[in-house]
């Protein structure tokens, strides 16, 4: 699997509280954590609170990982559909860059104000943070005037 | 989907510390709380507390739920591997019993103390306890002649 | 004593999160599951949310666990007063089936409305989930209409 | 009850993380949170970190909590056994001193080295810090040393 | 540095899920842990739930603490501004009384209900719990004519 | 303040369980997760995993966030001292870039394998990941083989 194209950001340090019995990373932090960066990376991409996590697919456990590991979670949109966001992720060890797990496909839907699907407008990833959500607007531009 | 041979035992209570800043259950919470009840279903099956989470596929977020939502998580074995058990799960609202989540295929191998893939030995469910790891089988013997 | 008729559902694998300083299982972790176990199984019976703790006695700590340990929650409904629900709770290992904490008597209040104790028109067991809250009456109706 | 004896330290302020569905504060977090407060209590009293907790016997919730609620737990020596210590314990709200939780009995029992119980040799309550588990005794003396 | 006036209140055992990778106690927990204490701290003094950290300087962390560990937080108010309140902290081993962090200044603003800084009126510690807020009002008087 | 250099890295979505009782960003989850951040920061800086939180200085809570902000944490070293490092962090809001903790100087101290203060031997920023702990060495070395 290639990764050009995802960018890395959240970081984590497995402590005892990440560890399931076995003294190995929790499979369901793992989850929790990647669900958590996805829904981010989503309202960055379409602008928009309201987007929920509708499918994933091809969950591959690949290694685990150990207390005192760091590691980071990655993400890159794979296609823009008219109400949908599908997106690739993946999370690594961040010394050796071994996949921790990696996710083919998760679909996010954004919603409207009704609580259902509602197009989003966009086509291309966006690398500045220029789609704002309706919500967070009123201060970006209070925080523009004041720069 | 079929449910007829998935048993629903875990169940909880939708509390504020589940949900996501959108006020719906967070996705994150309900991966983590079916990847614990998956692991505690492989490990009755294969009688092996060092079972891994190896795969998982087709993660379907059927609906929501909400705070104060009751709701129940289910497995069942599909397919015994010799190395590997494959489960197919659902996490449902207990009252309306519609489906929240389905994932088609968790697969969980068996690892050997060497923490390789290790042959189990099983080819079909138990509904008993009656596979007990290792690790418990001196408490259940004291457990049964106390009895 | 006899736990003929306790049920169990909710089961936890004991992960290192749970334990107290001693490496042992946190009796704090323990009462925080049953609480909420107690909690659940009230509003199936009585078919209300809003149904709260208001007494527990006798809660004999039998044996302890650890690290690993597959443990399960059970409870049975023993008591409908007119306002209220007394139910006895067990906590056991799954595999020894030894207990590991009994409640004898758990009380929950049934409440209206308006916050106070109200009437709930129960006199026995349900074993089905009939005694829908009324929050959730509408979602059941549309889930039965697609059936 | 007098609670002329009870002694209050611990401080919680309710936050959402603490409610339970309905808004209120969740029981579980209630018996948390006293749990470990009597564990520390006991060990200050028995010298030993090795203490845990046996019985608890009527525990009225004699009212609620809300979010933004300032909340303290008390605790008093009630009985020494030869090795157990029996406790008196209080949650009350810090403005109104009004009860939200009264626990007549909480019996923790002194184990030994082997973990099975051992005599603890005290029959009064210190108020000081006299008492100092074992694995402690070290950094006690060079602090000692030190000042 | 000399303590006299700091009373401490709040008590933590120190528990697996509260270490780093390293298994020691985790910086941020102690964080947590002492921003708690002193949110609690301020509302008492000033009377008003709707204060906020402003300004924190000089954390030291004097010494480590392990797993089993008792410790406490202490605070006292060093002086009153007059829409602040700034107070130096300290968390200490409970047995050895040695310092593990100490906080020169932690200043809070007590805020109107416009969520502005607000005059609090105060230039004194008070020992007692005179100093209630608006939304415990009520409940204090009803309490009061209970007695 | 300048942030030319830091970078921006692990982020957040703020949902109900990070808030304090008044409904805005818990002081304690912030600090919490900014301490994390130093750590994976400084031991990627001083490839060692034993570095720990020596001090803090100046702490400015700048401005506050709300359940739904997405936030974002970031570090840059400002000195290597012989056995120390020294940065500079800045918690932001990732729409508006508004500030909402900022901090001076966090200072973490290299340990030995004797639990001392240790020489690193670095004086420079790494922007790549060439300084690896000594625990990850062998992991490091498979994984390039296996390229």
């Amino acid at each position: 699997m290639e990764n050009g194209d995802i960018t890395f950001h959240t970081r984590k340090w497995v402590r005892p509280e990440d560890l399931n019995a076995n003294g190995t990373l929790f499979g369901g932090s793992l989850l929790r954590w990647i669900d958590e960066e996805a829904a981010i990376y989503a309202i960055v991409q379409l602008g928009n609170g309201m987007a929920v996590t509708k499918y994933m697919s091809e969950i591959n456990f690949v290694s685990s990982a150990q207390q005192g590991d760091l590691i980071e979670m990655g993400l890159t949109a794979t296609h823009f559909g008219r109400t949908s966001l599908t997106m690739r992720a993946e999370v690594r060890n961040m010394f050796t860059r071994q996949s921790i797990l990696t996710i083919e496909k998760i679909v996010f839907v954004n919603l409207g104000e009704d609580g259902q699907p509602a197009p989003h407008g966009f086509t291309e990833i966006t690398y500045s943070r220029d789609r704002v959500p309706r919500q967070h607007l009123d201060a970006v531009r209070r925080s523009a005037e004041q720069a």
